[in-house]
């Protein structure tokens, strides 16, 4: 146990505040800072906790991604009334794919915070996903499902889980907004700028106007994403005037 | 939607009281009656809610199936702190097997509680276990994960999820006290009879005595796992004496 402590008061002391690192990125005050931990060791240190179990990611690996399974089966429930078990399952598979688990710990910069005993250019491509999984696993332990739920929310449902683009009915809110201002003769404008805040992680905004007037603006982690939020946000605000069918 | 209630008003009249009989599986009391009836109601009845979209255990049955994943998943995180996550995963998957959960299903008599347009005698084995997962999506949506994970804990993990069994380390508790008896030399007597009490569904109780001193109780679905369940009391009670590796 001495060990686990001191390999994180020396990352505390090298790379800041690991408490406040954790708060920033959850958006609330961690409880039992131990579980973080254990969310970013990696098994190569072969460090174990006071009953000699394996103290790294691996298992809040496992947990989390239950977690994700359910937080994202219940939303899926909710906003897709229409699509039977086999549906729901497929479009689930979707959110929780890979390649998605891994961008969004790679747009967390959840890599910063690991600690192994081999250099972080060693670690396959998949390491993202493997700590988001273990973060989610890391809330649950440390706060129960509801703040669990939350942050699924708040980083996984808001900014990435869209039934229509899920369903394949919206390829790009970006592009449906393009098509319909010119078929429309409007101009439009995407005012984008790098706007980090107080953020740990590079975030962008964008301001978008159609014929000079403001009419949405977002923020996200990359330029892409925070204007295909501000063009989503759009949509809903001309949904009469823009009709997804004309475009299909 | 009014369809939908005459069904289960029709229901009540025929075959009791459906509050009280959700009431008695889940062991508190329904908030919302409709989830319940959505998940006792199977396809074949072509149902639909207001909005159109179908009323059937289906999708119920979609979030049930997620939210045993995440419960039990916790569990065993809690419970088998030496595994990692590829043997986590493994020993879920033992506790939520399709015979799993047409086991649990058919020990609660879900069946009994099913609106169909085809006869009970119809459907597969396998309906037992939807239901039981339709119910566990039933309980989420009207009570919330807490209510969830205490169904599933009083249904699931306390009768049936036994570590030491999952690893194949023990096969049964009442194998193991019976030579351990005739090994010391002692008398044994299981007295096992009906006692189904307030209970919808058939239990059994058993008195376990160990040389005419009466040391352990249970109550389950089936003499069998009464008894099961009664030795594996004793066995804890004898832990000192009665040690695994000696049967190994």
């Amino acid at each position: 146990m001495g060990a686990i402590r001191n390999i994180f008061t020396s990352r505390s002391e090298k790379d800041g505040n690991f408490f406040g690192l954790i708060q920033k990125i959850t958006g609330f005050k961690p409880k039992n800072l131990k579980c973080y931990e254990e969310a970013f060791t990696h098994r190569s240190l072969g460090l174990q906790n006071k009953k000699g179990h394996p103290f790294n990611y691996e298992r809040l690996e496992f947990l989390g991604d239950a977690m994700l399974g359910a937080v994202i089966a219940a939303h899926l429930f909710d906003e897709v009334g229409r699509g039977d078990e086999g549906y729901l399952t497929k479009m689930r598979s979707k959110v929780v794919s890979r390649e998605h688990l891994n961008e969004l710990g790679r747009d967390l910069g959840l890599l910063n915070l690991i600690r192994a005993a081999i250099p972080k250019e060693n670690f396959g491509v998949n390491i993202h996903g493997n700590l988001f999984e273990a973060l989610v696993g890391a809330i649950y332990k440390d706060r129960g499902y509801k703040y669990a739920r939350k942050f699924i929310n708040t980083r996984v449902i808001d900014p990435y889980v869209d039934i229509e683009k899920l369903e394949g009915r919206v390829i790009s809110y970006k592009s449906l907004l393009i098509e319909w201002c010119q078929k429309e003769k409007k101009s439009f404008n995407f005012n984008t700028y790098e706007d980090s805040g107080q953020d740990v992680i590079r975030h962008f905004s964008v301001k978008l106007s159609i014929d000079g007037k403001q009419v949405a603006k977002a923020r996200a982690t990359s330029k892409k994403k925070a204007e295909e939020k501000a063009a989503k946000r759009a949509y809903y605000v001309f949904q009469n005037k823009i009709d997804l069918q004309q475009f299909n």
